[in-house]
C-alpha cells in the first residue's frame, strides 16, 4: 500500500504554515496570554450591531447562506459607489488571495510581492506553483518603483502592494499608490490589499475606479469591523475578473452568521469611528511604552505599531519570547532588516498594562 | 487595456454554478418561498446549545478562530476513536472537496463518480482540470462494481461513492462498501461521502479503519446537527493524507461562531437523536402525501424522500416549476433517468402542509 498521490506541485510544498494562532501557542505553552496582542485582531471587538445581529442569525444557522453574499454585496456596492458586480465577497482576505491566484497564476508563472510582506499571499502563490520575486522595502516602506520594475522585468502575473503596510504599520499617500496602478504594465495585475485602510488618513487611498483593469482591492472586516473569527472579506475590481471568481469559488463557503454580522456592521460606521479613536490613543500609549523603555515606534496607518528593539533580528526574537514567556502574545517580521522590530497590537487599557509591566523584563533578558 | 490575463484552465471553465441557492430564486420571482424544502437544510434547526455557544461566541468574534480547530478535531476524534492527526475539519464538505482534489488530481488526471451524483464534486473536479468518468447508476444506487472497475480501467486518482446517496436516498449496507474499499485499485483513493450517515440505518457506515489509506471518508454538521449556515465539514482518513490539506487549505479559514457551535452540538447527542425522529416521522409524512397524488416515494436512509412522478425529466421539471409557481422550493436529480424524481426534504408538519396543498395543483399543471 503506497501513500498518497498527491500531485507534483503538492508533493513539492512545505509543510509549514504561514502563521503559528495564539491558542496553538496557548497549548504548546501550557497557560494562555494574558495580552493576545500580536495577531492585529480588533480587541475593541465588534458592533453590539453586529453581535446582535449574529446572535439572532445563529437561530438560523440550519439554513446555507446565500451563496452570492446578496444583500452584503448590495450594502459594500452602495457604500464604495460601485456595481454589485464589482465586488465578491469571500472567505476573508486570505480566502479570495487563495481564488486569486488560483484564477491568474499557472505554475512558473512569476509574481512580484516584497520581501517581508504578507506571508499568506506567499503561500497561495507557492501552492499554486507561481514563481515568487520579491523586493526589499525601501527603509520601512514598500517600494512602488521597485515593484512595478520587477513586475515588468519578469512579465508578472500578479503585483502586491499592501497599503498600509502589515508587519510594518507604513503607508504611501493615495496619489503614489495611484502612479503605481498608472504604471502596471501590461498583462500584470495590482493586487492592492487594504486590510487596514480603515485606520489610514484621509487620503491614503486613491479613489475607486471599479473598471480599471489593472488592480484588484481588497477590504476586510477583520480588522476596523472587529469580525476577525466571522471570515469575511472582499474584492473590488473589474465585472470582468470579479465574475471569474464564480469559476473556482466554494460557493456556499461563507458562513451564514459572518454575513449577517457583516452586513450589520456596516450600517454602524459610529461603531467603526469610536473604534478608530481607540486604536489611535492606542498607538499613542504603545509608543510611549516603547520610548519608555528606550525603543522607538515606528509611525503606523493600522492597528497595530512596530517597534525597533534597536538591534538585529535575533536580539528581536529575544525580546518576543520574553514577551511570550510572560504571557504577551505579539509577532514580528521574518525578514531582515524588518525582523529588528516587534509588532504590537493595538488594545484597550488593561492589555497594554500587562506590554508595559513586562516590557522591561523581556528586553533585559533579551539583551 | 486586456481582460483579466486567466490561467488557461480557468479561462477555458463554464461560469455554471453547481446550485442556485433559495435566496437567488426569491430575488427572481419576486416572493418568497413559503416551503423551503430543497436544499436538505434540517429545518428542525440546530442544538439550543449549539444556538447558545453560538450566541456567546459571537462577542468574541474579533478572534481569529484557532487555525487547527484543536477542539473541535479532538472531540471528534475522540468520538470516532481515531486520532486527532486523522481528522480535518474544513469549511463544509464542499470545501474539504476542493482542498482534496487540488492534492491529488492534476490536468487531465482522471476522476470516477456516477452520472447523477454530487454536482459540487464534479465542479471542483473539472475546476482543477481533472477527467471526470461518470457511470451509470444501477437502478436507484450508484454501483460499487460499476464505480471500481471504471477507476481500474482509467487509472483513477479518486473514486466517489456518497452512501446514504444524494440525490435518491437510497444506500448500502456497510459490507457492501467495505467491499468496494477492499477493491479500491492501487493508486486510487475512494471518498466517501457520508453527509446523511446520521439518518442511515444501523449497519450502513463501515467501521473506521483510520489508518486505511484507500479511503477518506466526510462528513458534516449541515446536515443532522442543523448547522449548514455555519459551515463545518471533517474529514477521516490515514494520517499522510489528512496532513496534506495544511499544505493547501486556508488556515484561518474556519468561522470561530462555527467552531463553537459544532463543538456544541457534538456535546448534545440527545438532540441529534430527536432530530432523527422527527425527520423519519417527515419521511414518513412526504412518502404518504406521494401516495395520495399516485406518486412513489423511494426508500430513503437520509433527511430527504426521492419521489418519482411516474414520467420523464420534462415531467420532472414542471412539477418542480408549478411546486416553485406555488411557493414550495425543492430540487431535483440532474441526469436521467433519476430525473424522473423531486427530491423533499424532511421538514415539519407546517411546511409539509403546504407540499400537501400545493402537490396535486403542481401536478395537474405539469400533466
Amino acid at each position: 500500500m503506497t501513500g498518497p498521490r498527491f500531485t507534483d506541485l503538492v508533493a513539492s510544498l512545505p509543510a509549514t504554515v504561514p502563521f503559528v494562532g495564539p491558542e496553538t501557542q496557548e497549548r504548546a505553552r501550557g497557560r494562555p496570554f494574558r495580552a493576545r496582542l500580536g495577531a492585529n485582531e480588533s480587541l475593541f471587538g465588534p458592533s453590539p450591531r453586529a453581535v446582535a445581529a449574529m446572535q439572532e442569525a445563529a437561530r438560523e444557522a440550519w439554513k446555507y447562506g446565500d451563496s452570492t453574499s446578496h444583500d452584503l454585496r448590495a450594502a459594500l456596492a452602495a457604500d464604495l459607489g460601485v456595481a454589485p458586480g464589482n465586488v465578491m465577497v469571500g472567505e476573508g482576505i486570505d480566502g479570495l488571495l487563495g481564488y486569486l491566484v488560483r484564477m491568474l497564476v499557472a505554475p512558473g508563472d512569476p509574481v512580484v510581492t516584497s520581501a517581508g510582506a504578507y506571508p499568506t499571499f506567499n503561500y497561495h502563490v507557492a501552492g499554486f506553483g507561481g514563481a515568487l520575486h520579491l523586493v526589499p522595502f525601501a527603509g520601512d516602506h514598500e517600494d512602488p518603483d521597485g515593484l512595478i520594475a520587477r513586475a515588468r522585468e519578469v512579465g508578472a502575473k500578479l503585483v502586491y502592494l499592501s497599503n498600509p503596510n502589515n508587519p510594518m504599520g507604513s503607508w504611501h499617500p493615495a496619489a503614489r499608490v495611484q502612479a503605481m496602478v498608472e504604471a502596471v504594465p501590461e498583462g500584470t495585475l495590482m493586487v492592492l490589499d487594504e486590510a487596514y485602510i480603515e485606520f489610514a488618513p484621509t487620503g491614503t487611498a486613491p479613489p475607486i475606479d471599479p473598471d480599471d483593469p489593472r488592480v484588484i482591492r481588497l477590504r476586510t472586516f477583520s480588522k476596523a469591523h472587529g469580525l476577525a473569527g466571522a471570515r469575511v472579506g472582499y474584492a473590488i475590481g473589474a465585472a470582468p475578473l470579479i465574475a471569474g471568481f464564480d469559476k473556482v469559488r466554494n460557493h456556499f463557503g461563507m458562513c451564514r452568521i459572518s454575513q449577517a454580522g457583516a452586513l450589520a456592521s456596516l450600517g454602524d460606521p459610529a461603531w467603526l469611528a469610536e473604534v478608530g479613536a481607540q486604536v489611535a490613543a492606542a498607538r499613542d500609549r504603545i509608543g510611549a511604552i516603547a520610548r519608555a523603555n528606550g525603543l522607538v515606534a515606528l509611525p503606523s496607518a493600522t492597528n497595530f505599531v512596530t517597534v525597533d528593539c534597536g538591534g538585529d533580528g535575533a536580539l528581536a526574537r529575544a525580546v518576543l519570547a520574553g514577551l511570550a514567556e510572560r504571557d504577551v502574545f505579539v509577532r514580528m517580521p521574518g525578514v531582515a532588516p524588518l525582523d529588528r522590530c516587534i509588532r504590537i497590537s493595538a488594545g484597550p487599557e488593561d492589555q497594554l498594562d500587562v506590554l508595559a509591566e513586562a516590557l522591561p523584563g523581556a528586553l533585559a533578558a533579551a539583551r
